[in-house]
């Protein structure tokens, strides 16, 4: 059993570019702290993007008369509205210049996840992650295969959230871990059984990991060492509440 | 700043009963393992709740007609909805024998934050305390004055929330520390302006905090060290959303 957690992230990571190794870059930045047997290794989705080259110039966009029409209205860059409403299922809620979308992945989230900071030049935005799950296993299966032993990844944003402030990290991408925490059935301390304790501790982990990672300094890999975590199929996807139970909606 | 943190949990704190002086439960369960300068404490509303009284036998309610007829309903226990209606401001929504409601604390959480588990006997629930950002000071204060430096607290309790499945662990009470990293108008790495960059990372500290004190196990208490953490009059009540400005609601 876990008693003590270790979080570190790692240092030297450069401007990551797209068609960049990601992986690679990751084991050259912990050539002086290296990732160990258990260790976890999450990833700001931002550096995924990059790789992956999910950048897009505003310059090449030609908005839609709706999205001129609203951005005109709470001014607004009329390309980056047309760009959110093309990475969204759904928009949730549109006011005061403000676009809660439901992403083609499923996350519930301000602008789509379209994100126009930390990204070098002018009228460059980044996407997130065409299937963050499948990028996070590219990376796990790369780490795995080159440290010998099974390494973990998750892959986080941050997002807003209903009734609280701030935004908090969460887990959007993962590969060779168990999401939840399911107490279900279990008999607590006391012997009575616990009835709805799954804790989605991949959101949890995305939020710790944060603490580390901090949105202004180039920290998007935090190493999480000391979690005894189970290894899954787990796709962050499964962390996505169908509506149809979801009684908070 | 931060380049890395530690978790740990203390053990040995025992059973939390009425009255029982919290801190000096804390104090002597980290004898071996004493809390230093810049750690935050993080603690789970159930001992809280416990030492403060909380709890609530189910023997002494008598269920409204509503209650009453909403619980034959579902098959519960017509008491528990008695205490959970009586603990809420507002029922957000009530369906499937589920009741998502507003605490008179303004949080979004089941059953009022209302729960039998985790408590010696039967027909006795605990109720979130009176108010946790009182009890987080109090806290406070009793360890920064044992300790001779100011030690930050945070009271977390594990909530659902919209969109995605699993629950996780949130601050519901905070003492001396910031509840935000407040980025707005700050530069990101590439010069861009960040703009609505404001985290919770009070609630990234209790998520943080539950990968160690899982629900089976009796480790209520949980010290984070190495977090460059400001001091605030911060209350977590400020973690909730007013109704008027929520985008997500």
């Amino acid at each position: 059993m876990t008693d003590s957690l270790e979080l570190f992230a790692l240092d030297g990571i450069p401007e990551v570019t797209p068609g960049d190794d990601l992986p690679a870059l990751i084991l050259k930045s912990a050539e002086h702290r290296p990732v160990l047997t258990g260790d976890i290794v999450v990833v700001t989705q931002k550096i995924v993007s990059k790789a992956e080259g999910r950048l897009l110039s505003l310059r090449n966009i030609i908005p839609s008369e709706f999205a001129v029409q609203w951005a005109a209205q709470w001014d607004k860059d009329p390309r980056m509205v047309e760009v959110v409403l093309r990475e969204s299922k759904r928009i949730v809620r549109m006011d005061h210049g403000i676009m809660i979308c439901e992403t083609k992945h499923g996350f519930v989230c301000a602008n789509a996840g379209v994100d126009a900071s930390n990204i070098p030049g002018d009228d460059v935005v980044c996407l997130l992650p065409e299937d963050p799950d499948v990028s996070a296993m590219n990376i796990s299966q790369s780490l795995s295969q080159a440290l010998g032993f099974t390494v973990p990844v998750v892959i986080t944003d941050s997002f807003g959230r209903p009734w609280r402030k701030g935004i908090i990290n969460i887990a959007i991408g993962a590969a060779q871990l168990a999401l939840f925490a399911d107490y279900r059935g279990k008999a607590d301390t006391s012997g009575h059984e616990l009835r709805v304790t799954v804790l989605a501790i991949a959101d949890e982990i995305a939020s710790a990991a944060e603490l580390l990672s901090r949105k202004l300094d180039k920290r998007p890999v935090v190493v999480v060492r000391g979690y005894s975590w189970e290894t899954a199929a787990g796709r962050a996807q499964d962390l996505v509440m169908p509506p149809e139970q979801d009684m908070f909606r």
